[in-house]
């Protein structure tokens, strides 16, 4: 048997999105030292180029490997999808990204092999999605839909709000059209949402890739035998202390947390 | 009389909103160079600290100074409720911000004395408005009111639907309920979504700060001497050259443009 690993969990998201990725974390995995970093000084990743985004997340890799981690938790969608392969590369400890799980449950929930993938206007354009979905299963059809105001509308806290029920319709009516039964949240802020999408469209199964992913991180952790015998805890860095930072905080991680420390990422130049 | 100042002037935003600006300025400088930085791979400012926004202007004027301008233009509302003490006292040209010349306008328009502001999160929080109208008026009553939704809408374009209707009444009935009758546009984005608010709100007289900053600069340059004789142009600088970049080009700067280049800004520390 393996001996206990006591070293961190390292999770990062553009943002504090990612919390409900952590949420789900310290339900999956009680005994793991959790240590997040939001880059809430650059978000939002899901507008800028491929290239911003491969930077950054290196940037973020390189700090959090300083912080003597075992496993690197991408829960970013659109730095998944753009710079995953770079970070599996560069660590030398497991890299999961969000995608991978979220696509799987997708791929078991859809009936008519028509699913549906939302998320950033980055993430979407990516195609990461459709690839995953693709190298397992070439005959499912998937559509796409970048649906850009969903993430102001939850940090507004508008989610009960007959204008975010316009929205929902404007984004998903062309999935549900087109056949579509099941739907991957492919974003952190989404989850937030989605009982405004299963009012319009109850028809939906909706996929909740903070759900699915700690799933898979769980089973990383146990396969590899990396688990901690500790007592869990977490520690939360952003990059800007924002004035909304608390409310958001209280949104995503219902949990408490000793202390949210402001950091400084060093730069690396690109190229 | 002054020799002609052939120097550029830089104008920068947090991203393309800034456009609106130098769209204004080019029509009432047509002689002048114009070197615009847009920071697109840090946008937006408006859910930033102060701290982080000041830090963010200083090392846009740092760049724009080894530039060769003879006067810097700051197009950001938040940068210039944050940083525009600053800025002044670092740069050795005049730099004008985006506030007072919005704020001297507002104040000729009002009849009832009581007139509404809205921006960005940060803008709203910092209350540099409402600061600058007291300086000239402290009888004057202010209702400001954070609008974050205004900006994501314009960027999708949905400026005429139903939606955004409801979004105007949300944010803007409450100023019209205490009897406001002058509202000041307070972020570069919504001179955009004018039509929007006209509809639902015809009584408000609507300032755009984006003209009255035009003016204020258009004073400045002949005040000072520092005209141009030559041919004007334009040259647009990113940070990030995101898949939305051209598309929000034109929807806020209609004239035509030689290149857009993107370069990486010198990182300054913090404290």
């Amino acid at each position: 048997m393996a001996m206990p690993d006591s070293r961190q969990i390292g999770v990062f998201d553009s943002g504090m999105g990612g919390l409900t990725v952590l949420s789900e974390l310290v339900q999956k995995l009680p005994g793991e030292t959790f240590l997040y970093l939001g880059d809430t000084a650059r978000i939002p990743y899901g507008s800028r180029s491929p290239r911003t985004v491969k930077r950054y997340s290196m940037e973020i890799a390189s700090f959090l490997e300083q912080h003597d981690i075992k496993m690197l938790v991408v829960a970013c969608n659109t730095a998944t999808a753009h710079a995953l392969p770079d970070l599996t590369a560069r660590m030398n400890v497991p890299v999961i990204g969000v995608i991978e799980p979220g696509v799987r449950a997708l791929l078991s929930a859809t009936q008519s092999g028509k699913v549906g993938v939302i998320g950033t206007r980055s993430t979407i354009k990516s195609a990461a999605y459709e690839t995953e979905i693709h190298k397992i299963d070439s005959s499912v059809k998937v559509v796409s839909q970048a649906c850009p105001l969903f993430v102001p509308i939850v940090e507004e806290g508008w989610m009960n709000k007959e204008f975010t029920r316009l929205a929902v319709r404007e984004y998903l009516g062309p999935l549900h059209d087109q056949g579509v039964d099941a739907v991957v949240l492919g974003c952190t802020h989404y989850p937030l949402i989605r009982h405004a999408i299963a009012l319009e469209f109850p028809e939906f199964k909706l996929i909740d890739s903070s759900v699915e992913m700690a799933g898979a991180v769980s089973a990383a952790v146990h396969a590899t035998g990396i688990a901690s015998a500790g007592k869990g805890s977490v520690r939360i860095m952003v990059t800007d202390v924002t004035e909304q930072l608390s409310s958001l905080q209280d949104l995503f991680f219902p949990h408490p947390v000793a202390a949210v420390d402001e950091i400084l990422l060093p730069e690396i130049s690109a190229g």
